[in-house]
């Protein structure tokens, strides 16, 4: 007998009809023989919903009170969820956030998980009963309640499924697995079959929106095998799990791209110790994200420029904010950058072992006429930042420059 | 400095505008000195959504979940009332049920209040907060999401009162007040100033819909003034207050009545020990409410006749059930009943000490031609079981009877 967690997000649970095919599909997989824990999102549309309410109260509504607005979205789903497991004659119970109970820490709609405890779900799971726990949420130690921002359920559910040592987490989603690269822009693109933890993570902060990346941080702690799969058909999906020898054989895992990025660049900075923090602490402070950073060598007139990237829709707010700083550094050479850019990326265990793979990417967009305005690199990946325009052509170059169309690892005995 | 707390239904709080409106209204209050405390109901609309979608999971939606899926509706007009709050520069902290907490029995869609643990609410008070706690909404000592039935919210309102020894506990709704009877059938109905509790506990019990009975019963044992009173006016509405004086110099307080019965006799019943219990059992068994009996005198046969009301969507479930008990019983002279009736009664705390009140009761129906075919009395009200048709016609007559359009009570200093 297996326990699996199952998490199926807004999309699958969209309306009353949705949810009972739902239940149908949880029921079938606990009538071969397994125990069976349920995590839910709110309905698709939900979160959006009250969030315009929200919106209509405060420009910037009060976290806690937001978290309170936000987890009533899947207290909707379980319960429908369990009278319908309840209604075709299985047995049924939901659990909240604060019931189960996921412990967080207080960082209202962006709260962390620290501690589940798991014991009211073994005791209902014993009794024979199908458990449904809503995504998403906690309860902090003083008892508010918390959310764990946009993707949270699928933390919820690995997490729950590292707490039980569950035997696998089920993402349902509406895409059949993780794809070499966007199927839309690239039509040879290739569901992999199975994927690192370290990969998936490169895949996630990068732009593929498929798994959220604090739950796959979160399997790989734990180990949890996680098996990303469409809640609309019955295909084996994509399985995330610890690398192993077959994917060391891949070289590039898959092609990534992230259009939410914008690039600012500081000429004529004197090249003087400190002068980092003097250009990155006030925006900082501004809570503006930074990604990527490179420093130029200073070419001899004790000048550099400095450039990084940013979320685009801070493009502006980090414009205006750098006048300011820049007069108190002495630089000269004025702000320039783009909002119309993209982070290519490769993602690949492989690189590890295997040189060259940078250079190669470089060629192939170089002999596509794309210019490279930033590069930066990880042990397991090699991302380039070019002119959005290019996009598509770039995606679709590199897939086909390294083979991501052909399975290059040999199948392996499915872990279902 | 008093601390009061007021209660707002669902259509104050129907939309996101609505909302800003109550809290307005709150934060005035709170201005000229108050501690503040406001209980909230979902939006209007909001149950009725949510119980449409559970009767689409199951026939009879499991109550453990429906508690879980309602009590999501105060969720949400909590937590935006206390942004509304927020973002109009005062401070504000929402509590659900299972933060306060409101500790219920497990009666799942039906719970009672067994205490409040009120501490967290006293802390944000003195700490100058205005505290927002959902209606309707409690928690079982298992952990439970329990909810209090229709009309919980004003339940909640005066029980939170009483475990806060609140001045006065207001409960707002979209009329003005108590009225001496229905205005919509009598143009001379007046708004009462101040009603007693047992006045109040009986209109409710018969059919006014101002208030729900428990919240007033709560509102008796603890002593807790409520002031019924308009959201949309700043009118004084009614005050149901301990017994005084005054109030029994008023002989009858109002008129009601109640179109949600039905009347069944059952004929040629043997007149034996134990007979009505024979009877009886099997309707309580069924889960169906009685309300009315009557036995009239054996007449020399040996033989009685059982008349007795029940809610009107229950009579012909009830008059099946009886077909199979009455054979059991011997009785031979069938049954007989109509879902086409009303109980009109006339309620008064001077009733005590006046008699003859009855009599005029009757005296007035049989001048207007109309027939009564049950009677019941209490020590302050009088019912009579008339035909439907003549329900406008006798309350009318009634009201006009015992001048209920004139305010026979010397005014008193109001208590705000």
């Amino acid at each position: 007998m297996a326990l699996i967690v199952q998490k199926f997000g807004g999309t699958s649970v969209a309306d009353p009809e949705k949810i009972k095919n739902v239940a149908k599909r949880v029921l079938q997989k606990q009538k071969k023989g397994n125990q069976m824990v349920v995590v839910l999102s709110a309905m698709s549309g939900e979160t959006n919903r009250l969030t315009d309410f929200a919106l209509q109260m405060q420009d910037f509504p009060d976290t806690r009170e937001m978290d309170v607005l936000l987890s009533s979205g899947e207290q909707v789903t379980i319960s429908l969820f369990a009278m319908a497991v309840k209604a075709m004659g299985d047995d049924c119970i939901s659990f909240l956030g604060d019931q189960v109970k996921i412990n967080t820490d207080n960082s209202h709609t962006k709260a962390r998980i620290q501690s589940i405890d798991s014991e009211k779900i073994v005791a209902e799971l014993n009794s024979g009963k199908i458990v449904v726990v809503a995504g998403f949420q906690g309860v902090d130690e003083n008892g508010n309640v918390t959310t764990l921002g946009r993707g949270g359920s699928d933390t919820t559910a690995v997490a729950l499924a590292a707490a039980l040592k569950a035997d696998a987490c089920e993402i349902f989603t509406d895409v059949e697995g993780v794809y070499t690269t966007d199927p839309n822009i690239c039509n040879t693109a290739r569901k992999i079959d199975r994927i690192s933890y370290d990969e998936m993570l490169e895949l996630a902060s990068l732009g593929a929106k498929v798994l959220d990346i604090r739950s796959v941080t979160f399997a790989k702690k734990y180990n949890v095998p996680i098996h990303v799969r469409s809640t609309f058909t019955e295909t084996e999906g994509t399985w995330v799990v610890e690398e192993d020898k077959e994917m060391e054989g891949r070289i590039v895992s898959g092609v990534t791209y992230n259009r939410n990025e914008a690039r600012i660049t500081i000429s004529g900075v004197p090249d003087q110790p400190g002068i980092a923090a003097k250009i990155f602490t006030p925006i900082s402070d501004a809570d503006i994200i930074v990604d990527m950073i490179i420093q130029n060598q200073d070419t001899g007139n004790g000048l550099t420029d400095m450039t990084f990237t940013v979320i685009r829709s801070d493009y502006q707010r980090t414009v205006q904010l750098l006048k300011a700083v820049i007069e108190k550094t002495g630089a000269n050479g004025g702000i320039h950058g783009s909002d119309a850019i993209t982070k290519i990326s490769i993602v690949g265990v492989g690189m590890r072992n295997h040189s060259g793979i940078a250079s190669t990417m470089f060629n192939v967009l170089s002999k596509e006429g794309i210019n490279i305005s930033m590069i930066s690199t990880s042990e397991i990946k090699v991302s380039c930042i070019i002119e959005e325009k290019y996009t598509e052509l770039a995606i679709r170059a590199l897939h086909d420059a390294f083979e991501l169309d052909k399975d290059n690892v040999p199948e392996e005995e499915s872990l279902t």
